[in-house]
Order: structure tokens, then C-alpha cells, then sequence
């Protein structure tokens, strides 16, 4: 039986001092507030938007909510961002994605004012993130994966941690976060060959491929920990991460369960990066 | 006996490719221009600038010097990356480094246009190298292992390489070009455990740690490549890499010299991005 690491007792821990800051916030006049620019009607957008909303809601955090038409050309979503910029009363903005295909998202998502850029999809956030400069904020479930980490104290220095994935939303940021906190890090992919000798190498394993139940009891061995960042539906259409969770937990020491794992934390790392914008916005 | 990976054939393999394009610019009245920037009289600049000369005249590239003081201010030096950014005449620009401590280096950095920063130092570069993008330089030094690799034809998709040392100026970024490649890529550094057992899991090493004889052959297996970044003076003033090379020669398959490996090819790489920053700037 291995180790839950849920993320509930995470968010939790992370509410009682972002309530302390968001009041002390108020108190100085300042309304901590989060832009969600969504285009068109998608269902996992509008989930999504429904989750960050409610996380906000509770926490005593306005939201400011921007829907465009899902036909809005380039210079309307540029429009909306440059608002945003231009806001004093938003500290933080979340744009779904992916944004349809006939837009630029790249030169978007840089039109983004860093202090703003709350989910680290601009290329200075990135930037900021592989030069481990504090300038920027990191993508939101990358940092989720470390404040797990941390929450339930899995040590990181000189340990070797596997990274399956290298995507600029998990598999990169996360891999220079844990580097800087010394942690030897290996990032594969699909051309890795012997990948499930080389998860068995290592003292942690994240898995972020996005495939249902991609990584069985072979890529495992007692002793380790493994964050399962994956959200998928399975064949029945039930939620389930990258990780065969059934075969896989009795055989790990520790593991992040979906749904209740890396996903819950997100969202407040969001809320976190909002309130830490407001904070420097207004001079802590 | 491994076989050497000696830079001069990859050297003389791109000058041939260089002398041709270099021509063709100079038919067009392109005249492409290196701007070397020093500061004071340091004997490794020195030595750096007359081999960045040398290979420069070789093949028909021009130098620019700008030499400032060892104590110019600030605003010295951002006067002269100010003019290098704005003369048409100049292609791409080398400034050397480590500037002194009174400096704010990284700010310097970043003022150098990201056309011009043929040696990768600006956030904007590295954020290229860091999302796969090709509108930056990388530096010179990680692309030099990168090119060693090619023209030996050492297999890369799906191969585990190791690299230590987490420096943005190889670490890092080499780590980055060789996942574009399709390997899987560990980053290693002094607080690693049990590091020569994780080397020797590795198809390819690299050292780039800049400590003489630092990696002896317990770190090794045979069939290995090794590429050894360093350039260090050993107890009795020779100069030598990172590797123990005496020890590890007979034991892996392939390994640079130093000298005569990686750094050979480094100035090489940054005439060949001076004169594709040329080819840019006039339109291919």
C-alpha cells in the first residue's frame, strides 16, 4: 500500500495563508483580481473556468471573466490582453488553451505582461523559469508538482528524478524547478529508449504525457514516488491520469491519485500566483 | 583505444561550408563583421580574442574591437552594445566574460540585440534554446558539442546522455539542443548521489564542470562517448579538461582531446552564426 499524496491536506495548508494574505490585501485597498479570457464554449474550458472561479470564491478572490466568440480574430484576443496589461485592477490573467488553430497563439501568449502572466506562457515567464531568475512565474502545474513535493516533504537533493513528457506546460519547467533544488533530472520522452528500466532508476517519477493508463507495474519498484500529472478519460469514459494506478500503487511508496492529486493543487497555485502579482503590484 | 573526436576535421569541415558563404555575402556587398568587446587586459580574453582573430581572418570574416577600460562604468559599456546594436556594419558581437564584479552583467546581457548575440547570452536567446524556437543563437560552446556529435555521426535519437553541470552557458542549453534531438537527457551537478554509477547507465558523457581531472574512469564503461567541455591548468600548469584522460581513454569508445576537441569547434560555431546572422540581416 502505497502513500496517498493527495492534494486536498496541499490546498488546505495553501488556503490558510492565502486568506491571511488576501486580507491584509483588502485591508490596504487593493481587490486581488484574476482575468480569465476564454474563447467559445468548450466543455473543458468552461470546467475549468467553473473550478478556478469557485477555488477563487473561497479563498475571497475576485474573478474577471473575458468570453470572446470562438471565431474572434488575432487583433480582438490581442485587444483583451493588452486591457489586461493595461488594468490596474487585474493582477493576474489565465487564458485557456488551446486557442483555436487560425490564431497566433505564440505571439498571444507573449503579449502577456509578465507580472501578469500568472501561468508562465509568455517567453520571458519561460525564460525566467530555465535561468532560474525570480522575475517571472512558472507554469502552474509544474509548480504544483513541487509544492506536493514539498507539502509531504519528499527529499530532493541529490536525488534523481525522472521526467516523462517535455512540454513547455510540465515536462521542461518542472525538470529546471527540481534542478534548482538540486535534484539530478532526467527528461524523456518517446524516442527514449528502455524507458521503463530508466523509471526504475530513479527515487521520483513524473509522468506527463496526457495518454490513459500509459505507464503499468513495469516502469516501477518499491521506494519510490510518483506524480501522476496526467488528466485523461479512459475507455468508459472515466477520469484517469498517465499511471496505471491499480497495478501501480501497490508497488510504489508514495503516489499522487487523479482525480485528487496534482490537478486540485493547480488550481491554487493559480490562486497563489494572483495573490503574489497583487502583492508586488502593490508593494508588499 | 577510443577513438579520438578530434575538432580539427569538424573545423575544416565547416570552414569549407563558410568560405563558400562568406564569398556569396561579399558578392552581395556584405561584408560580415564580428565586434569583439573587452574589457581591460585579462590574459584568458586575450588568448580567447587572438584564436576568435585568427580563425575570423582565416576565413575572409572581419573583426571590430571595441576595448574598454577594466574599471568603465556601466554605462560604458551599454553605450558600446547600444552602438553594436545599431551599426548595419556589424553582424554579430562577443563579449567577453566574466565582466567585472561592479558590473551588472546580466542586464548587459540583455541589451545586446537578440540578432547580434551570436553567443547566446541574452534572456532572449536562451529562452529560444529553452521552447525550440529558432529565433535565437544558442551558445557557441553547447552547439560545438552538438556539432562534434553530427559530424561523427555518434546516434542520438532515443539515446541516454548525461550531462554535468548545470551552467547556462553549456549545461542547460546543450541539455535543450540534444532533447530536440529525440535523447533523453540528465542533468547531473555537485550535489548528484551516486553519480559514476548514474554516468555509467549514459551512452554519451558530457563534463562540463571546469574542474581539472575531475572524472576518472570509475565513471565510465566501455562503449561510451565522452565529450569533455572543460578547460582547466592542471598542478603543474598544462592544460587539460575536466576528464582524467589518461584513465579514461582505454576504457570508453570515444572521447575529445582537450585541447583539440569541443573548444576548437566553439570558435568555429561562432564565426558560422556570425555569418548566418549575416545572411539574415541581408535576406537570404
Amino acid at each position: 500500500m502505497a502513500t496517498l499524496l493527495k492534494g486536498k491536506p496541499v490546498v488546505d495548508h495553501m488556503a490558510i495563508d492565502l486568506r491571511n494574505r488576501i486580507e491584509a490585501l483588502k485591508s490596504r485597498g487593493v481587490e486581488p483580481t484574476l482575468a480569465l479570457v476564454r474563447m467559445g464554449e468548450r466543455p473543458d474550458d468552461l470546467s475549468y473556468e467553473r473550478t478556478a472561479k469557485k477555488r477563487a470564491a473561497s479563498l475571497g478572490l475576485s474573478t474577471k471573466p473575458y468570453v470572446l466568440d470562438d471565431l474572434a480574430p488575432q487583433a480582438a484576443v490581442q485587444a483583451t490582453l493588452q486591457s489586461i496589461n493595461y488594468d490596474k485592477t487585474v493582477h493576474g490573467c489565465l487564458m485557456f488553451r488551446p486557442l483555436p488553430s487560425f490564431l497566433d497563439e505564440k505571439a498571444l501568449c507573449n503579449m502577456l505582461s509578465p507580472e501578469k502572466d500568472i501561468d508562465g506562457i509568455s517567453l520571458a515567464s519561460l525564460a525566467s523559469v530555465f535561468t532560474d531568475s525570480s522575475d517571472g512565474f512558472p507554469p502552474c502545474t509544474a509548480q504544483a508538482c513541487v509544492e506536493i513535493l514539498d507539502f509531504y516533504r519528499i527529499p530532493l537533493v541529490g536525488k534523481h528524478v525522472v521526467v516523462i513528457g517535455r512540454s513547455l506546460v510540465v515536462g521542461k519547467p518542472v525538470s529546471m524547478m527540481l534542478l534548482r533544488r538540486n535534484a539530478s533530472v532526467t527528461i524523456c520522452h518517446s524516442r527514449t529508449e528502455n524507458l521503463p528500466e530508466l523509471c526504475r532508476t530513479a527515487d521520483i517519477v513524473i509522468c506527463a504525457v496526457g495518454r490513459a493508463h500509459a505507464f503499468g507495474k513495469e516502469y516501477f519498484r518499491a521506494g519510490q514516488t510518483v506524480l501522476d500529472v496526467g488528466i485523461n478519460f479512459d475507455s468508459r469514459g472515466t477520469l484517469c491520469g498517465d499511471v496505471n494506478f491499480d497495478e501501480v500503487e501497490p508497488v510504489v511508496d508514495a503516489i499522487t491519485p487523479v482525480p485528487g492529486g496534482i490537478g486540485t493543487v493547480t488550481t491554487s497555485v493559480t490562486m497563489a500566483h494572483v495573490v503574489d502579482a497583487a502583492e508586488k503590484m502593490a508593494g508588499r
